[in-house]
């Protein structure tokens, strides 16, 4: 993978496999921009990571991903808000976070087992171990599903995670600081149409409380 | 604004100006995808709304900005998380969301007072109140800030907010229901250079209060 200054003027870059992993890896829903007859687009959808790869699923007539195989480079985006930054002036509002933009080509897998793979890289991201505890799908489902893996090619990566800077000049003696922001999980809701008292699995006790650390 | 299937493939449209604009005045940070060289490109950014425009700002210098008001058609995505959806088969894994997708496109503001306008605008789409608890800026910075004013003309809005659909035919009895996901504010920590007690203001008491219901 190649980090450069993709998007010239960015700040606080971090651009090492190490950080831009760990951004990708922290969540599991990016947007993904286009271009389709020159206009760039862009869709949200969720993804997995393994090793300098992103993997994305959907229908085999989804038109995201039917645009991404045909050549182009995909560029791909996951952005973690971590807070929001109150300094003593305005101008120098800003948020905490951590970001990454990559783009790579996109190809589609067509072996079996490399789908497979695909599919529980892209379930393991979203709910670790989730996978086995439920069937994957029918072989219906599974033939009009879509697994794209994105080779990560260029990647830029930027964190911010600092109180208000810039403002030390300001004489005025009003509240600054930052507010922590983070995704959080709120009680698991059964499924309306489950007739049965099934306890919650791991996956699920273990997804609540990595999101309520 | 036109309501039409920007993206094809699209469901769960919801395309009127109320849910766009609900869905666009629930956050604060977008992703913005342009394209530089044919090449789609994609930053995130915060932004605000009036009426049937979202107002961007940045450094005059700003890459994205300066390709946006090269006359070719903004595309803005703003994407809330409201929960991991879970079904008794793994194809049928979902999330409930709020998503817009818009184009538009963009206008640097010169006037003055339109200026002052789209910066209070994202500021009170930020944080609501900030704006006359503390000063704007100096007249240094506000000359090296650029506002643009990007007027929707074609909007996508999807909204899925339900339980597990489509796993009806499983028999198989393992926890499956929704696990809600929302950005939650935590405790406001003070500037560390701020050597002062003051007290918590009242927009930073409202944005807690607000984000934590």
């Amino acid at each position: 993978m190649e980090f450069n200054k993709v998007i010239r003027g960015a700040k606080r870059e971090v651009n090492d496999t190490e950080h831009v992993n760990a951004i990708l890896d922290a969540g599991f829903l990016c947007h993904v921009a286009f271009t389709h007859e020159g206009q760039a687009m862009m869709i949200p959808t969720a993804y997995g990571r393994k090793e300098d790869a992103i993997y994305l699923h959907g229908s085999t007539k989804n038109f995201m991903l039917n645009h991404l195989i045909n050549g182009q480079d995909a560029c791909i985006s996951v952005t973690h808000l971590d807070g929001l930054v109150l300094a003593r002036s305005l101008f120098h509002t800003s948020v905490n976070y951590r970001s990454v933009v990559v783009f790579g080509k996109a190809v589609v897998l067509t072996d079996e087992n490399d789908r497979m793979e695909g599919l529980k890289i892209i379930t393991d991201h979203i709910i670790k171990g989730r996978w086995g505890e439920v069937p994957v799908g029918t072989e219906q489902e599974l033939k009009a599903t879509m697994i794209v893996k994105v080779t990560m090619e260029r990647a830029s990566a930027k964190i911010r995670n600092e109180g208000p800077m810039g403002d030390d000049e300001m004489d005025n003696e009003v509240w600054s600081g930052v507010i922590p922001l983070a995704m959080k999980a709120g009680v698991p809701v059964v499924d309306s149409k489950f007739t049965g008292n099934q306890p919650l699995t791991e996956s699920v006790i273990n997804f609540v409380t990595v999101h309520n650390t």
